[in-house]
């Protein structure tokens, strides 16, 4: 089933997303995702006025979230989209998030997609079809998050959607929270859950390997375990790791060191709260307050930079 | 955070998923959801006139989507709504998908979005939020699909939310493809993960026990593992249990029969391109044709609610 015309066969003649982003973070010396995810009480007070009726919250989001790319266009490789905060809006939030990712897009930040979809067989497709690719799609995501507790089998159909198109996606691998832990650290011959998708995402990571070394299929593994993520970067060699849970979670500049290659390349850090609402933060609010949220999100990201940096 | 104003306090005094649910089998005395998985190139061919743009498909869709909903609603108690299909067609698709929505629930049915979303903390409450739960929602599903890769923790705001307003959640426990024994099956301690996810649940669902005996927590075991659904029927004698796989993926009348309990409760079987799509398949195609099928819909309802009681 292939619903979308593919103008741009040439897309991925040209796409490679592990090479995008890798010449990315080398573009902005950062490997920094800044994480869109808009949440009406966290708001600045001028963009909450009118009402709040779903339409009017919708656009607060959208406005938002564009303002924040504009600032971070020139600091950061890439955005991520928090699915689930538009989603709460109804279809009113589904048309913001697509106006989010087209701008951001226009703004040359790449777009991660953190809607952690996952099915099987041409459901799974569908989804890939409709998310991944560009203009090549109805939303036009250059990656996706991924759930695999269905298995290999719903992974195939969004890996061959990604491959075809230049697009990315990231597997949930090691998440952030401590219920993670429940089904991911359950040990079968000596091996945890999390591993055996570690390994089966590196494999997948290793069939598509560009220039830089890594291939389009990434993993999700969270900041708040230092060590796991350690020994899951020596574990996936040809893999980005997706790397969520870094400052209001707990995870540290130095608990993250180890995600990264010799080159600082191989890992992106998410950071949500602690940059698009900067302005609310005790470090912020008195150099710059809610009026000029948008500076504080620029301190926010240069700082972060900073820290990755020194460590 | 609270974004939806509650207008229905009175909702949660009223409803209670797992009863209204084994009240609608009882009222249609059959316990069929009918899965709405709308498929561009499936669809009746005077569904499919006026173009293929992304706006034309999503039309079609909630036309088509609507039309069964209008057949199917004296017959069976609930609708299951694939997301994936309207996703795919971008905002357009989901005001489709919203549609549809309403339109099932004005005819009485039960609506079931199968989503299989998850994330974390304040996250996986903005999904919540926003898709169940009736008026109280933007999207307004009575239950939806929930993955359970991200643990316990993940899943305590769907639960909270479902809970506050009278709607239910089915969380992924042993799914109906092959390669969902890659993680689902693994053993440690002696007992496969699916296992543990079903204890879980069966420890929200008794949790939540209504008049008719079962919570509003329920669980997704596929039609084909008959084995694994005599064992979790067990296992989890106060859990709803969604069964996928019927029908195109092979799943019989047979194999579903262990899945109820000596009223005909506890279950509920899930057939989609079987129903939806039955003017193709060979009983009646000769009978009624592409015109006619809407009376497709009607004949092959009728043969699996016979094929069900049957077995």
């Amino acid at each position: 089933m292939k619903l979308v015309v593919k103008a741009g066969k040439s897309n991925s003649m040209k796409h490679h997303f592990g090479d995008d982003l890798a010449q990315a973070v080398e573009r902005m010396k950062s490997p920094i995702v800044v994480g869109l995810d808009p949440r009406w009480e966290q708001l600045p007070a001028n963009l909450r006025e009118g009402g709040d009726s779903l339409e009017v919250r919708a656009r607060a989001y959208s406005r938002f979230c564009n303002e924040v790319s504009d600032v971070v266009a020139s600091l950061a490789p890439a955005v991520k989209v928090q699915a689930a905060f538009f989603e709460e809006l109804g279809p009113a939030g589904m048309s913001a998030m697509a106006k989010v990712i087209t701008h951001a897009r226009e703004r040359g930040l790449l777009v991660i997609l953190d809607g952690k979809r996952n099915d099987i067989g041409s459901t799974a497709e569908a989804y890939a079809r409709g998310y991944l690719g560009g203009e090549e799609s109805a939303w036009g995501a250059d990656a996706l998050t991924v759930s695999p507790y269905l298995g290999d089998d719903s992974l195939t159909p969004f890996v061959d959607v990604a491959l075809e198109r230049g697009a990315g996606v990231f597997v949930l691998v090691k998440t952030s929270n401590p219920g993670g832990r429940m089904l991911q650290d359950l040990v079968t011959d000596g091996e945890p859950m999390y591993g055996r998708v570690a390994q089966h995402v590196e494999q997948l990571a290793s069939q598509t390997v560009g220039k830089a070394g890594y291939g389009s299929i990434g993993a999700v593994v969270g900041a708040t375990y230092p060590q796991q993520l350690a020994e899951l970067r020596a574990a996936m060699p040809h893999t980005w790791l997706l790397v969520p849970g870094y400052g209001s979670q707990g995870g540290t500049a130095a608990d993250v060191a180890a995600a990264f290659d010799a080159r600082g390349l191989g890992a992106i850090v998410n950071n949500s709260r602690g940059i698009i609402f900067a302005y609310a933060r005790p470090e912020y609010a008195g150099r710059f307050g809610e009026a000029r949220w948008q500076e504080a999100v620029e301190a926010a990201t240069l700082d972060m930079i900073n820290e990755l940096r020194s460590a």
